[in-house]
């Protein structure tokens, strides 16, 4: 029996726990601290991203403690006394603000916003990176698909290939961006999301023949018979069997419910699928396909019209395939009420100073038109002038017709509690649809996607410029 | 306080519990099966993989079991009350060979062999498949690393961006693949595996200057100090104030051990560092890089004569970044005594009946030769003529010269108890060194790898043969 492994003070990288320990020892533990945690890239090469994991970072935050026997492991390796106990009694006492779970979010932009005296807040690096990069992934990934699907429904499948345990915040982060269930019982069961499945091919294969095989599981279920019906052949064998099994189930007042294809040719198949189960009668039977999908094959069936009713998602969704880690990073941006930055030889890799909140400005639909990044005490009512940091010097008059704006940045912890229970999966997944609704199209094409302006309030502009100008000519 | 997840019955894809029910109402339950574990293709373009997380999927196998509360959601979900009973009592009966944790391994070979009733066989799939995948998976892309760091250590610096909770079998997997250590505390306390790291930018930034920060840290960990010299210009403030402190070190009879290169062009930047530290008396102190390493650029490096002594490795290690998933398949090879395959549409997929061993035969400086899939009952010294499944009816007559050769599988679980105790983890590390000692250089290369020969014996080759004949004539 093991602890929940994100309530251990130990889940962090080492060098948090030397910094943390450099801190305590030196008398700069309680110096007030503030760091972001955002990305700098949009993954997938498209424009946004869905925050997720928020909730069980904020949790795993507020359990964060150390046991006797990993406080003596630590001893072991060295660390002084003093600092142990001081780690005996942790309890992260600051504040956490940031945008809502399931909100549309883009780079640059703090996904979470930590305000703690320093050696806490630097000790929740690793924590919160591990957490919101990974779910914040998984959910952007699963919205494209969602988009593709064109309303049909998408399941998440990947157990079996999702990187170990990483699955189950797979299948939590790919129900808050769109998907319709999980054959992650497990994840279904913690999270409350719908738990879906029938039958693999070794069932098919444990029977004499495939028929006996599929009557047997329809006579089982015979509710909610979904047959697979690619073992032997998709449609010399599993086409016709299924058929005869829709027979016998309308015989006893049933209905099958749906075939799964899962390889080959799934344009075709499910085209002949579709033809062969209406011309028997079977119109109300549904197909579900199957087999290293992704949002481009999807887009791809849809465009060709393909008849079928639900994707099953494995692979390509629970490990983000094609792009399997976001950026995310956790910056020092303001210590001691001294703005910070990181300069690095990499200028985009340079952090906006102090302490940020974000502001998203609507037109009069309603409609995403712009983020700003402004200090915590700014007017979102008086900002007139912006700037676009990729672009140095560009700047940009906020439209007037912008009358309505979001607060993205919200109190989500004060001096250590939450400032209210998270709402249900469900409803962060609504949110995260209603919100998507709101980007424009153009921002949420699978390819050439356009970028989404964010930009930095004036005072900051300047602040950040003034910052730089500094650092280089004093080139520490 | 959740119990650990791998243990959890419900770890595991929906249809394994519907299919189990049916096998249990069916009086199925009991048939004798056995299922295949193994991959098709080697990761990353090689033509290899190192076998990793088998002693922990057996230790899961042996521990699942389901709790009163997921019994009760299974009842919710309207699964009957005789096999929730059963599942009360639910404990693995069977047996288990395979190959022994770190073993070189190739595509098509068992990595498993699941000896048991068919309900609980296929209950194990997903679990299996879950924890064997990505270990594999991991253990692999760091034993390509470590090949190519030629000698010089590699470090997971993977957590933050790891898929969530898979940091944790990651650092156990590339410690297996020949990872030095890990930045994740609570897996190198829980795996025994060294702990690494010293401080971080925010470390630099939350002091005054980058000296302050430096010297501050030398004076905490004055035997230990490495300091990360590019938070805000590596060569014209991190590397001068770097020099100041190795200086001032030598002064207290200590010495600087280390600096960090973390950006910007790590060849060059790593041959001026070297050049000043050696000019400033200071060759001992070594290089550390990191920021976006892989096989590829760890080579390119080497080959470029760069100065680096140690590699921190992220993103690109602990997520296997250019291919985050293993294709490994858990297959029915025999029910009931009877043989059996699944053809489906794609020959590529069609598996290997029976149940079977693999033999490596070695050449006779102990070099592996190839492998040669028979049997279980079969001799290995009395194989003549072997089949390549690639090519249909390419077969080769095994050389004279192949005077010795290893059982590839091994009891690990016999009557659901473990056969010995798994090594530790030192003990696993170095067992796959050695193998992969003995792994000819054409099969290592980073690209263009030759495949490695792995065979079937005639017997195995003519049943598949025969079953293939079977399934197409009477198309079932």
């Amino acid at each position: 029996m093991e602890t929940q492994p994100l309530y251990s003070g130990l889940y962090t990288d080492y060098y948090e726990l030397t910094m943390a320990q450099g801190y305590y020892l030196l008398g700069m533990a309680d110096i007030p601290a503030v760091f972001d945690l955002y990305f700098r890239t949009s993954p997938f090469g498209g424009a946004y991203a869905v925050a997720a994991g928020c909730a069980e970072a904020i949790e795993a935050v507020l359990h964060l403690s150390f046991s006797d026997e990993e406080l003596s492991y630590l001893s072991g390796l060295g660390f002084h006394q003093d600092f142990l106990s001081y780690l005996k009694k942790f309890r992260f006492t600051g504040d956490i603000d940031g945008c809502r779970e399931g909100e549309i979010v883009f780079p640059s932009i703090p996904l979470l916003r930590i305000n703690a005296p320093l050696l806490q807040a630097q000790l929740l690096e690793s924590l919160l990176l591990n957490i919101i990069n990974f779910q914040t992934l998984i959910a952007t990934k699963t919205m494209r698909m969602v988009c593709a699907a064109s309303g049909r429904p998408v399941i998440d499948f990947g157990l079996r290939r999702a990187q170990a345990q990483a699955s189950i915040a797979a299948a939590r982060a790919a129900y808050i961006g769109g998907a319709a269930g999980t054959s992650n019982t497990l994840a279904a069961y913690r999270y409350g999301i719908p738990a879906v499945g029938t039958h693999a091919h070794s069932w098919v294969q444990g029977f004499q023949t495939e028929y006996e095989a599929f009557s047997a599981y329809a006579r089982l279920y015979p509710q909610s018979t979904t047959l697979l019906i690619d073992t032997y052949d998709t449609l010399r064998s599993g086409l016709p069997n299924a058929i005869s099994i829709a027979r016998e189930l309308e015989a006893t007042g049933n209905r099958l419910r749906a075939v799964r294809i899962d390889s080959g040719d799934l344009l075709m198949l499910s085209k002949q699928v579709r033809s062969s189960l209406d011309a028997a009668g079977f119109s109300y039977v549904r197909i579900i396909a199957s087999d290293q999908l992704d949002e481009y094959r999807i887009a791809d069936l849809i465009s060709h019209n393909a008849p079928i009713d639900l994707f099953g998602i494995g692979t390509r969704l629970v490990c983000a395939y094609d792009q399997p880690a976001l950026d995310g990073v956790y910056k020092l941006s303001e210590c001691n009420n001294r703005p910070c930055i990181k300069c690095s030889n990499d200028p985009s890799k340079t952090n906006l100073p102090s302490k940020k909140k974000v502001v998203r400005y609507c037109t009069e639909d309603g409609k995403f038109y712009c983020d700003v990044i402004m200090f915590d005490d700014e007017d979102p009512k008086a900002q007139e002038r912006v700037y676009d940091l990729r672009f140095a010097d560009y700047s940009m008059q906020l439209p007037n017709h912008l009358t309505s704006f979001d607060l993205i940045t919200i109190p989500l912890v004060r001096a250590g509690r939450s400032v209210a229970d998270p709402p249900p999966l469900q409803d962060i997944q609504a949110y995260a649809s209603q919100r998507a609704s709101l980007l424009p199209e153009e921002h949420k094409r699978l390819t050439d996607a356009a970028p989404y302006p964010v930009y930095v309030s004036e005072r900051l502009y300047r602040l950040r410029e003034s910052l730089l100008i500094r650092r280089n000519n004093n080139g520490e």
